[in-house]
């Protein structure tokens, strides 16, 4: 134990050293990878994304990594890779996605948002900050680490996912229905920086993720579209009917009104409550980068509290059938984005949801919710040696340990991992919250890309070093760790 | 003047046999019509309007009209010609429209919306009812007098709108703001074929429209699309609040809930509602072009009450910002249609929206009413010389009178030139209930294209010899009828 701390020690140093030269070199990665516009939502992106995947694929077998796979996903590909030459030691899988939100109105953008544009301290682009930038430190240091630094010094595992950004299809599947995890997926421990920091300088370590419910609200109506004049004021509107159906969704206070919807959430505590008013952000840091001055929800919570330890119905998107001005549409639909806390479960709320809108529909027409993905709430482990890891990293690559915070976002591989096999996940995240993740002229502090490069070095270390090996607690069965 | 009747006789049948002879010319010239895509609201449709005007223009020449003319428009242009050979008699106004409403998704259609189809009895395409159909009927019965006939037995004007699917901006300009009312609209009496018949049948002398208010509620919030998981819960959403306030717009139980909205309407009488019942069509005939078995809408009217003299609120789209599935738009807009009725006027009911919407926008979104587009109701006068002439001309075009009906559109120059100089104006459709006007596979029935011809045939007879010349009564002007 002691000669491979001391290893480790030495290998650090190196691989830092290797890191810091290797700056430009990191920053051309990333820009290669956004040149890629893998826009997992839209079907014309499809041949991008087998593109970058198998671009991906090439990186790491360059880095040296073994057993490196562009596995077929629904959408995309999944792109594996392991090293495992630490016998004993513990095995971290290391989970990013290389697919982005779809780029919105070409005129919102100032630059082109599939071209990596430094300006300043920052670099713009479409998968800056989610996740190409944060993923791209992990790459930085595992080649780090590879090159000069002997090694790793604990078992990996790569995981680089096309699906994030759709629900993660291919992997949620690949966890839930073969009635074992597959081996690319088998780890101690999993590490996912795909979250942001509570400001430049101080790092998150994330306690809990929200969990997701994405569906879409379908009315309709006549079987063709209508002329407005000849038939307006005698037909039930889809389109009105759905503007009637999500108004239905929230009190006029802010309350979801959906019976039974708040039934399983457990309150937080006074203490939890406590903590999160002093680390967390404060209104006006939350609200700074919505441009609006005064927040609304749930009555009785800050800003905070609001998008972090309560649930929340977000209505993402409202669309109509035809084109035609004076038309009365025959179609129309909602996006809804449900946010789970814990003790919700994704199936629970969609039942209560229909049951609200069933209730509530006018026979005239018809209304159906769809759901399109879902993922259950995470909650990390508070104490443990792997918290105590990455502060030690944190306290190394940043200059300062992390707060825990829950955040706000779902990632649906984190959560469907973490309820299948007990794994703890680390949600490290090199983001920070003006970034405009789904936004256009998204960025990415180029600082942060650094800094984070040098905080996952050590943190693999630190790793390597304080954590036992344990196989994967999975709820139904168990799975080799190595081969 | 037995002179001139006999003369009219006898022309009106050399026209009617020119006219049925050259039924095969006449669906020719419709289907070159509708193989101009003249889309007024699709500004990258501006050419083809162009190339439509220019083409009617030729067409008008070739038949023999006088002062054919092009007329820039704002976005299309007005085409107008005249013939003015009748001394003493007349000037009959004929006014229909070459554009046409959006075509909608192309996978809605069984043909190309911008080629004419003949299938069976029925022309298809987009325009081919509204209004191209309707308006090749009188522009080949207006050459059958020109070639035939020894020309019309009355004065013409020809006023070919290229924007009345959007308004018609530059007419009803040209009609407010000079001052006084342009030579090329001055008529003593208007004809109009862009409505509806009661059945294959039966004709329908329109004895009123509704007026008409298009009006965009925009909703706009945050600065930027945020991350539904980030921000979820803590920001007034732009969707969420134009859902309440479009929701908010009607009473559960159908009526329009914005105060003052009823105030000006006149009630109708006894007498009306039951002509209405007794003449206008059934729940069952109105509602089955629709394809839902029961309507929606005012209680205590008949779904042809609904739609002809009572006002409605009408969604007819509902749109966000942005495209990624998980975010929050920063801008959500409905489109809103507002019928009007005898009595209500345009500009105090988006008075009384504007005021209503203000009361309930939340301090934390901005919401506006952009009003697009007005008309006034239009009211035919029962009881007059001209409409006597109608009845005579149906039952030998159609072999049987018309019924006098209320429309429930809106056509916008017809409201403000009767608005504007008291002119009578008959509004005499060839299209059916179900030709599907501002729908996909949009159609108009052939043998009413021929039989319109000769109903228009017969009318410029009738009007001929039954109208004394009159001047334009405006309000505020008189202007000369001929030059």
């Amino acid at each position: 134990m002691t000669a491979r701390r001391t290893a480790s020690r030495a290998g650090t140093a190196a691989a830092l050293n290797h890191a810091r030269a290797r700056r430009p070199a990191t920053l051309g990665l990333l820009g290669a990878m956004m040149s890629h516009p893998t826009v997992s939502a839209a079907p014309a992106h499809r041949a991008d994304l087998r593109r970058c995947a198998e671009w991906l694929a090439g990186r790491l077998r360059g880095m040296g990594l073994d057993a490196v796979a562009v596995r077929p996903g629904r959408v995309a590909p999944v792109v594996t890779a392991e090293w495992l030459h630490r016998p004993g030691a513990p095995v971290l899988l290391i989970y990013g996605h290389y697919d982005v939100q779809p780029a919105g109105p070409r005129d919102a953008w100032a630059t082109d948002p599939f071209r990596a544009v430094v300006d300043g301290r920052y670099v713009y682009g479409r998968g800056a900050s989610d996740d190409k930038g944060q993923l791209t430190a992990h790459l930085a240091a595992v080649e780090a680490w590879l090159t000069a630094g002997g090694g790793p010094p604990l078992n990996l595992r790569l995981v680089l996912d096309g699906e994030e950004e759709i629900g993660s299809p291919t992997l949620l599947h690949g966890l839930r229905d073969r009635g074992r995890v597959p081996e690319y997926l088998c780890a101690d421990l999993v590490v996912v920086s795909d979250t942001r920091m509570r400001d430049e300088r101080t790092p998150v370590l994330v306690s809990g993720l929200r969990g997701s419910l994405a569906a879409r609200l379908e009315v309709t109506g006549p079987a063709v579209e209508l002329h407005a004049g000849a038939f307006g004021g005698a037909v039930a509107e889809p389109a009105r009917v759905l503007s009637e159906l999500v108004a239905s969704l929230h009190d006029p206070d802010g309350l979801v009104a959906v019976p039974g919807f708040y039934d399983d959430v457990r309150p937080p505590t006074a203490a939890e409550r406590g903590q999160l008013a002093r680390d967390g952000p404060s209104a006006g840091e939350l609200l700074a980068p919505t441009g609006v001055a005064t927040g609304h929800g749930e009555p009785g919570y800050s800003p905070f509290e609001r998008t972090t330890i309560r649930p929340a119905v977000v209505v993402t998107g409202l669309s109509t059938s035809g084109t035609a001005r004076s038309a009365i549409p025959a179609r129309a639909a909602a996006g809804l984005s449900v946010r789970l806390v814990p003790g919700q479960r994704p199936a629970a709320v969609a039942r209560s949801l229909r049951a609200h809108l069933a209730e509530r529909t006018p026979r005239t027409v018809r209304a159906r919710l769809v759901v399109l993905a879902g993922c259950p709430p995470y909650t990390l482990a508070p104490r443990s040696a792997a918290v105590d890891a990455v502060s030690r990293a944190c306290a190394r690559g940043f200059g300062r340990t992390p707060v825990l915070l829950p955040s706000g976002g779902s990632i649906p591989f984190v959560s469907a991992y973490a309820d299948m096999c007990g794994t703890e996940v680390l949600l490290l995240g090199f983001g920070l919250p003006d970034d405009g993740i789904h936004a256009a002229n998204e960025r990415f502090l180029l600082p942060n890309l650094y800094r984070g490069t040098e905080a996952c070095v050590e943190l693999y270390a630190e790793l390597g070093r304080s954590c036992e090996t344990r196989a994967p607690r999975a709820r139904t069965h168990r799975a080799p760790v190595t081969r």
